[in-house]
C-alpha cells in the first residue's frame, strides 16, 4: 500500500472529499434507481448523509441500466392483474412519467407510441374498441387502418397475419443511463457523497456495516483491490440490479429468492426516421434506436442459477444470440417478415451483441419493480422488466420510507 | 481395426447376427418408449425387418428411463385442458394402465395411491366433494380425515396448512426400466434385431440412412468408436428422450423447437412400509421407494440451451441439489415439516444426487407425449413429464402409423 495517496483523496471521485466512517445512508449501486433513491433523498431528507457506491463508472457500462430499452408504457400493465394494484401502479406510472419528462435536466426524453400488434384478442379481453373494461384497458384497433398513419408497420409486419392492435399514445423513448447520470450528479450537487470503481461487500456486524474495495487496474490489466475501507450506516440500500441479490446473500447469509435473467438486445438495421413508432408483437419489442431498431426480447422465465450465457445456431451457424430468442424469432419470421431478412443482426458470437442480466423479482418477469428490507438496516431495491416505468415510483417511495425519523443507531 | 472379429458376430448382442443394409423400420433408442414402439410393430407388422439401435445398454443407465418415477396417475390430466383433448388423454391413460399391469410380463406394477394436498381449491377447480365438474375432474375431500385411512399423511404434512386432498386411488407404481428392457427382450424375441453400445447418426442422403459406430472401451477408458457401418432404412424412429431433437438437428439440419431440463431426484429418508401412498404438495411428488421416499421435483421450465446442471448452497453450504429445487423444497417446508430435517438428502455435489434429462415437448413440463414426423422418412418420439402415464399409448399410435402399408423405397 505504499505511495497512496490520503483516503479522503482518492476516495471521494465526486463530491467533497469525506474522512466519515459512519452514513446515514449507504447506497450500494449508481444505476438509475439507485442514482434516483439517492437524488429522492437528498431532497426528502437533507440532514441525512449520504455515500453512493458503484463498482463501474457513472452509468456503469457492465450493468442492465445502460442497456435497458428505456420504454415508458403502460400497456402491459393490465398483465399484472395478479398484483392486485392495478390502479396504484398506473398511478405510479404517471408519476414517473412526470419525473422523466422533467426531473432530471436535459435529458432526451420524446413520446413515441407503442404499437402492439395481435392475431387474435388476448385470452379474458374484450374484443370490441367500445368495450366496457376498465380504464386501464386499451381497446383494440384495426391494424390495417393504423398504418395509414403508421406506413412503417407494413415494412416490419404481416398485418393480413396481425390485424389487431392496441396503441399506447402516451408511450415514451428515454436513456436509462441519462437518469442515473443525471440524477447522480443532482445527488452529489446536492451534498450526497460517490464513491465509483468501489466494489462493497455487505458485512456479518452489529448494525449494517459496509466494506469498500477500492479497485484499480493494474499494468497488466488486472482489477485489483486497492484500498479496504470499512464503513457503517444506519440503512444501507442495496440497489445493484441483479447483482443484488448475491450480494446479500454472500455478506449476510439471507436467502432472497429473486431471478435473473440474461437479456440480449439483437439490432435490427431497418431505417426509423423521426417519428417511428415502437412496435409489439407476442412480447418482442421493436424500438426505434439510432435510426434503426434495437430488439427488446420476450423474458419468458428466470435462467437457472449457474447458467452462462451461450450463442444458439441458425441453420447450422453459430449465433450470438441465445438459441431460446432466436427460436422466438423464427416463429415469428411470418408475422414480422423484416425479422428473416438480412437486416437481422444475430452475430456470431456472445459478444457481437450487447447483452446484460436482468434482475427478475421472485424469479417473475412479469412482477413489478419492488423494495424490501431481507435483514434489519438491510434494504433490496429491484427494477427488473418493468423498470422503465415503474422504477422510479419505487425508489421514491424507499426515499420517503428512509427519510421518516430514524431509529438510534444500533 | 486388426484383429476384429466378424461384423455379423460382433454387432447382433441379442437376436439373430445380421447382414442386412437395410430395414423397414429403424429405432434409435431403446428406452421404455422405444423398446414398446418395437414391440408394438413387431406385433401389428411382423412383415417389417426392425432394427433397435442403443448407445447404452438396456436399459440405458445414463438416460431418463431409468430414474423416472414410474407413477401411473390420472390427477394431472385435467391440468392439459389447453390440449383440449381431455378424453382422449383419459382414454390413453386406461389403455397405458392396461398395458403396464399385463402386457410385458413378469413386472412390478403396484397399485398405489396418489394423495394431493392443498392449501386452498385450485382456481378454476370446484371446491366441493359432490361439484358438478366433468368427469375426469377429482372431488375434493379432507385431508385430515384422509389421514385416518393414511396416517403417513401426519408424519410427512402440516394438514392444518393443506386441509384439502385429491386422491386418484387408481395410481399405480412400477419400473420404467422394467418396460424398456421386457418390451425389447419380447420385440427380439418376435424378430427384432437389437444393437447395443451403438451411437446412431443420421445422414443427409437421399431416403432414411443411419450411420452406426459399435461404441467399444479402450484400455486407458476412452469411449471410442470400434466400427462402422450405414444402413438404410424406409422409416428411422428417434426415441433417444432428451437427446432425441439433438440427434435430428445435427443429422438433418432441421430445427425443433423442443427443449429439456435437468431432473433430480433427491432422497427423503423416512419409512414408507408397504401400503404408503404416494403424496404430492405443489407439484412437488414424494414417492415410496426402497422403504424410503423419492422427491420429484416440479419442473418449472426448460432449462436454456448450454446450461450446465450445478449445485446450490443451502445456509452457506455447497449442495448436490440445484437451487430452484432448493428454493421450492424450502418454500414448501412450514407445508411439508418432513422436508426441513435431517432426512432430506440434498448431496454435497452434483454426483451425490441421481438426476437426468427430461424432454420438454416444445419446451412446455404440460405437454403430453407425442410424436411427429420433423422430416420424410424420419419420425420423433417423445415422452417427457407424462411419459409414466401415457408413454406406452403414444408409441403404440405411432407404431399403428408405421404398420400401414408403406410407401416405396425411395
Amino acid at each position: 500500500m505504499e505511495g497512496m495517496t490520503s483516503p479522503g483523496q482518492v476516495w471521494a471521485h465526486v463530491g467533497q472529499p469525506f474522512q466519515a466512517a459512519e452514513f446515514d445512508v449507504v447506497v450500494v449501486g449508481a444505476g438509475r434507481m439507485g442514482a434516483a433513491l439517492a437524488l429522492f433523498l437528498r431532497r426528502l431528507a437533507p440532514h441525512l448523509s449520504l455515500l453512493m457506491v458503484e463498482e463501474g463508472g457513472l452509468p456503469n457500462e457492465e450493468g442492465a441500466t445502460i442497456l435497458a430499452p428505456g420504454l415508458w408504457t403502460t400497456l402491459d400493465l393490465p398483465r399484472q392483474a395478479q398484483w392486485s394494484q392495478q390502479d396504484q401502479w398506473s398511478e405510479q406510472a404517471q408519476w414517473t412519467r412526470e419525473q422523466l419528462a422533467s426531473a432530471f435536466g436535459e435529458m432526451p426524453f420524446e413520446p413515441c407510441p407503442l404499437i402492439e400488434l395481435y392475431a387474435s384478442p388476448l385470452p379474458g379481453h374484450d374484443h370490441s374498441p367500445q368495450g366496457g373494461q376498465p380504464s386501464a384497458a386499451v381497446p383494440y384497433e384495426s391494424s390495417a387502418e393504423l398504418a395509414r398513419e403508421f406506413p412503417v408497420l407494413r415494412e416490419l409486419a404481416n398485418l393480413d397475419a396481425l390485424p389487431l392492435a392496441r396503441v399506447d399514445r402516451q408511450a415514451a423513448l428515454y436513456r436509462p443511463a441519462s437518469v442515473a447520470l443525471n440524477a447522480a450528479q443532482q445527488a452529489v450537487r446536492l451534498g450526497a457523497n460517490l464513491l465509483l470503481n468501489t466494489r462493497a461487500r455487505l458485512k456479518h456486524a452489529p448494525g449494517p456495516q459496509v466494506m469498500l474495495e477500492r479497485l484499480t487496474v493494474t499494468n497488466t490489466h488486472q482489477i485489483v483491490t486497492h484500498e479496504v475501507k470499512v464503513v457503517r450506516a444506519r440503512h444501507i440500500v442495496v440497489a445493484a440490479g441483479a447483482g443484488g441479490p448475491p450480494l446479500l446473500e454472500h455478506g449476510l447469509g439471507v436467502h432472497t429468492q429473486h431471478g435473473r435473467a440474461y437479456q440480449q438486445y439483437p439490432r435490427l438495421n431497418l431505417p426509423s426516421p423521426p417519428g417511428t413508432p415502437a412496435v409489439r408483437v407476442s412480447g418482442l419489442t421493436l424500438r426505434p434506436q439510432h435510426g434503426a431498431f434495437t430488439l427488446i426480447p420476450r423474458l419468458h422465465h428466470r435462467d437457472p442459477h449457474g447458467y452462462q450465457p451461450t450463442g444458439g445456431h441458425l441453420t447450422g451457424v453459430p449465433t450470438g444470440l441465445r438459441r431460446e430468442v432466436l427460436e422466438d424469432l423464427v416463429n415469428l419470421m411470418d408475422a414480422l417478415p423484416a425479422l428473416a431478412g438480412p437486416h437481422l443482426q444475430v452475430g456470431r458470437s456472445l459478444s457481437d451483441l450487447p447483452g446484460a442480466w436482468v434482475t427478475l423479482v421472485r424469479g417473475d418477469p412479469q412482477a413489478p419493480p419492488v423494495w424490501e428490507t431481507p435483514a434489519p438496516g438491510h434494504h433490496l431495491l429491484l427494477g427488473g422488466p418493468h423498470a422503465d416505468t415503474l422504477g422510479l415510483a419505487v425508489a421514491h417511495d424507499l426515499a420517503q420510507h428512509l427519510s421518516q425519523p430514524l431509529a438510534p443507531m444500533p
